[in-house]
């Protein structure tokens, strides 16, 4: 057999995981939470069909690998709430080392290429990378506001913290930060969201 | 609000059912079984770690989108277990109908572009739906090998059904087949298949 394809293939039994790591997001069809590996789908379809509102031309491809593996490091580091700033405090460590371990399972220059673009996805200073951040904020208000803000509810959330941990989808695309904001204006006056 | 991005909005929304579409494949990691939107989150990535095994060269971002698309007629037509010919032969129609339905959510340029290229990777005459469709083959082939061939054993799945079925693969990628057949061979060998 051939050895690269063998890990290859052995790094995409692992991920499988993924599908069983539980967001906070509710779907808007079954009202189930969601996992992080249809999320993935999610999003990365959502950077195809909306990277024209980039606020700087980008590398689809590129983007689109960010989101299919951003989330991956879950598997062993778990999911944490977006608004729930100790759990994000706490995360980045495991993190890292979920990402080695993980991308180590690959042949070694695949394993570097995605590694790197991982990195690159969480520091958040290239155009991909504030791209696609701003796709994964944006998603998940898109469910909140579609399920009447039940996430947000079940957790307290108020508009000064939606608004406080959403604005940097500004610096990937103004053009959606402006229709999440309407949104969460929306959401403020149809009581789906504390003011 | 800017309509174009209301209608993608719309649609990305409409698509979230795609989340409860249950496939025959069960998860290699809880044995629960697997859905559709997480399923193309898996090849999708698949296709970005083995882009390199295609019989030609391929445009690889093409392949992506068409496997985080491939899927989204089942929300309106359902998932056609890929070993009953019976469903095979009368999804098609439905199939038709629903990517119609969908993609017209889009702006009128975007719906061409995606329903053409679905209407593409259903025809797998190009080296992109030929590699796309190869991947879409050998994953649930995975599943079945990683879990014992429970799929196979409950729906009386023989050894020439599998080989039948799956010698497409060949068609997008004779290394991916290759190592498929030495998984089918094994899976027969250990009792996971009936010959």
């Amino acid at each position: 057999m051939n050895t690269e394809l063998t890990q290859q293939i052995k790094f995409l039994l692992e991920i499988d995981a993924l599908k069983d790591i539980l967001r906070q997001s509710y779907l808007s069809s079954s009202g189930r939470r969601e996992n992080s590996a249809e999320h993935s789908w999610h999003v990365a379809l959502m950077a195809v069909l909306l990277s024209n509102y980039a606020n700087t031309a980008i590398d689809v491809l590129k983007v689109v690998k960010m989101l299919l593996i951003h989330d991956i490091v879950e598997i062993d580091a778990g999911d944490a709430y977006m608004y729930d700033q100790a759990a994000q405090d706490a995360k980045a460590e495991r993190e890292q080392a979920a990402a080695a371990r993980l991308f180590t399972m690959l042949p070694p220059a695949q394993a570097q290429e995605l590694h790197t673009l991982w990195q690159e996805y969480e520091q958040r200073q290239t155009p991909e990378a504030r791209f696609g951040a701003a796709l994964d904020r944006l998603m998940p208000l898109l469910h909140n506001y579609h399920t009447q803000g039940r996430s947000w509810q079940e957790h307290g959330i108020h508009s000064t913290q939606v608004y406080a941990c959403n604005a940097h989808i500004a610096d990937g695309a103004q053009a959606l930060w402006d229709y999440a904001r309407e949104l969460i204006e929306h959401a403020v006056k149809n009581g789906f969201l504390a003011e």
